[in-house]
């Protein structure tokens, strides 16, 4: 996280405040016991940890409807006071931002979309400062301070230096977007990779709620994935990690931008199926909307880059499941509107690659808007605020 | 683990407890605030956590040469006192048992070797009560008792059932091994995959010590990864994890025991490169031995063998650094005899097919004989004694 200027800060900085804070957001209302089994302490520790996060506002107790003044009776149930702050967060795509206000509790209050003039930092800069501004005045309204900005980008993103080493879709090497978008808007900010934003958004709120060990696999303009091993967001010793786009399917495959051959993301990304469908089908192909057309109209070959691209998605899975075991694989990204087209060979690839008990890993889909993602940047930046991650020991 | 009788257990079964005791184990002597920060939990917790361990004999302190008897001086350095407890630790190859007896400190203190007269169940349980039947008898020598057996096995194994649900080599299905173990020895016992088995000996005492996120790779019979993330071994949620023996480099390669084609193993496990450097030598090769002295000889063919296994494998590791970002991959094995023919495939594949800074992973190579594994055995059952798995909550 890179800020300015000296901010609110979380009233407390314990890894035992984070952990309960999180617990709370994502499960609550609990009582001081339910929050204590969930987050693995002692009910002593929670009590000790949400004391100071009461009295600063930022957890509330649900007093069964008495009015009970008294702080701190064990058996009301704590929830987080969505009211107390507001975080914004921000997805760059290749030519929008789409920027959300949301509350405390990461619902999403208002969100809007800004073209951008190109992919370079300077024009994302400018666009992303315009969404901030129109949202700090939205938030005026709401009678909440914002507390934070998260951004997500695709590609190699060192969250902790605040920089994205490298992103192919925009063109950018190492672009120190934390200290830029800080100094612009004057919040602190914590830049992410997109992926791992929607997966933090997925394991808080959505179909990762309460599992330790899922992914994520985004389909689109590339294939990405977010992994939560043991409770966490794996980021990499490096940076580094979800590639699954880049898991080799086919060594004498179609040649990708990584250097290498028959990657996923060489047979099943967005400008991979533009032009095996160009090149099956001899006819012009501007983007995946046509790619789809001709499909759908079963135009001969373009059906059969879809089943390809398909057969891709399922084998880079089973890679997934075969080496981590999850619990849950959520498929989603703005590919899923081709899903009628590959469904069955996603399923049968992943099917047939998966080793012995990892097929019983549970795959489903769920469409996931850019303003999901966004929603994501928003909770890395609450993660930031409360410290989850800076503040845990590494062991 | 599973348990016949009612053996002696640890004082304390709270989470810092077994995280303090394996914080000192794997680091100590440390002091308490040392402890504390490691292991990311309060001094006031550790404190509280290690005076049943003292007092029970577990934990000693060092009284820096005088004598001080007051226990529980905070400056005084807490260390594990190994002979207080006996664990035996058990790899099961193909062919033979080896069987270790360790001390606390799962220091080696003995170990055994006993031929198995077939792989079958029987046959293994047979051979497994004698190596235990042995040990025990050298543990009667040392003075302390045997508090666990931990047996390592190749394959699915479900460790929380005790159970091998596979074992290509073994050829077994669904055995209760831990529960007809605990039954012939009266030991309890814990059953876990050998792979993850000696990652547990290198997280705690090897070249993993320290790292939260680092990789095992071991290459032999099977190609198999274990894996540690956010510091704790990935077990799979149904049991399978680490399969890196399965991760597809040509899907028109040869045949694999799975099922599909072209797998890391098909191309680099023992029984591969031996029917591989036959057909392309058309001499008698009977086993690895044989196919490395072909190699060596320089026998047309039979070098391009092993470069292809090199290739295999070296995109076996890239495939787990582009998905999880370790920060060391670890390669060992029998399969180290022909390192020296496929060391620069293994490297130059790994650097081909690594994602931007994931290959900054530092892969080395560390020869660990199966004693080793046999005492990663002794580690599990340690763990399951002190509880660390079986008391932590799942978040
Ligand atoms: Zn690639
Ligand atoms: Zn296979």
């Amino acid at each position: 996280m890179h800020s300015s200027r000296r901010a609110e800060t979380f009233p407390v900085n314990t890894p035992a405040a984070s952990q309960v804070f999180t617990t709370v957001l994502s499960h609550g209302p609990l009582t001081r016991l339910e929050a204590a089994r969930r987050a693995g302490l002692s009910p002593a520790a929670v009590t000790k940890a949400v004391r100071p996060l009461i009295e600063a506002g930022y957890l509330a107790e649900d007093t069964d409807g008495e009015a009970r003044p008294t702080l701190g009776r064990p058996a009301n149930p704590l929830r987080v006071n969505g009211d107390r702050a507001l975080f914004i967060g921000a997805k760059v795509t290749g030519d929008e931002i789409i920027g959300v206000l949301t509350d405390l509790c990461c619902r999403m209050r208002v969100s809007r979309h800004v073209p951008l003039s190109g992919p370079d930092p300077r024009s994302v800069l400018q666009a992303l400062t315009a969404v901030v501004q129109d949202l700090l005045s939205e938030a005026h309204g709401l009678g909440a301070a914002v507390l934070g900005l998260g951004i997500a980008v695709s590609g190699d993103v060192d969250r902790a230096a605040g920089a994205v080493r490298y992103s192919p879709f925009l063109e950018w090497r190492d672009v120190p977007l934390a200290e830029l978008a800080s100094t612009a808007t004057g919040l602190p900010v914590t830049v992410d990779n997109d992926v791992r934003a929607l997966t933090v958004a997925e394991q808080w709120f959505g179909a990762g709620a309460g599992l330790s060990d899922f992914a994520v696999v985004t389909v689109g303009a590339g294939i990405g994935c977010g992994l939560v091993v043991h409770g966490r967001v794996v980021a990499g010793a490096h940076g580094v990690a979800g590639e699954i786009g880049h898991v080799t399917v086919d060594p004498a495959g179609p040649p990708c931008h990584c250097g290498n051959r028959g990657c996923v993301e060489a047979l099943a990304g967005d400008a991979a199926i533009v032009r095996q469908v160009a090149d099956a089908t001899g006819l012009p192909v501007a983007d995946t909307a046509d790619a789809l057309e001709l499909a759908h109209r079963g135009v001969t070959g373009a059906r059969e880059v879809y089943a390809r691209a398909g057969e891709a998605i399922g084998r880079g899975i089973a890679t997934v499941a075969n080496l981590l075991g999850p619990e849950r694989v959520i498929i989603s990204g703005e590919g899923l509107a081709a899903y009628d087209l590959f469904a069955e060979q996603i399923r049968d690839a992943f099917a047939a690659a998966a080793f012995g008990s990892a097929a019983r890993c549970d795959v489903q889909t769920r469409p996931l808007p850019f303003e999901q993602w966004a929603r994501g940047a928003a909770a890395t930046a609450i993660q930031s605020f409360i410290r989850a991650d800076d503040q845990r020991p590494s062991r």
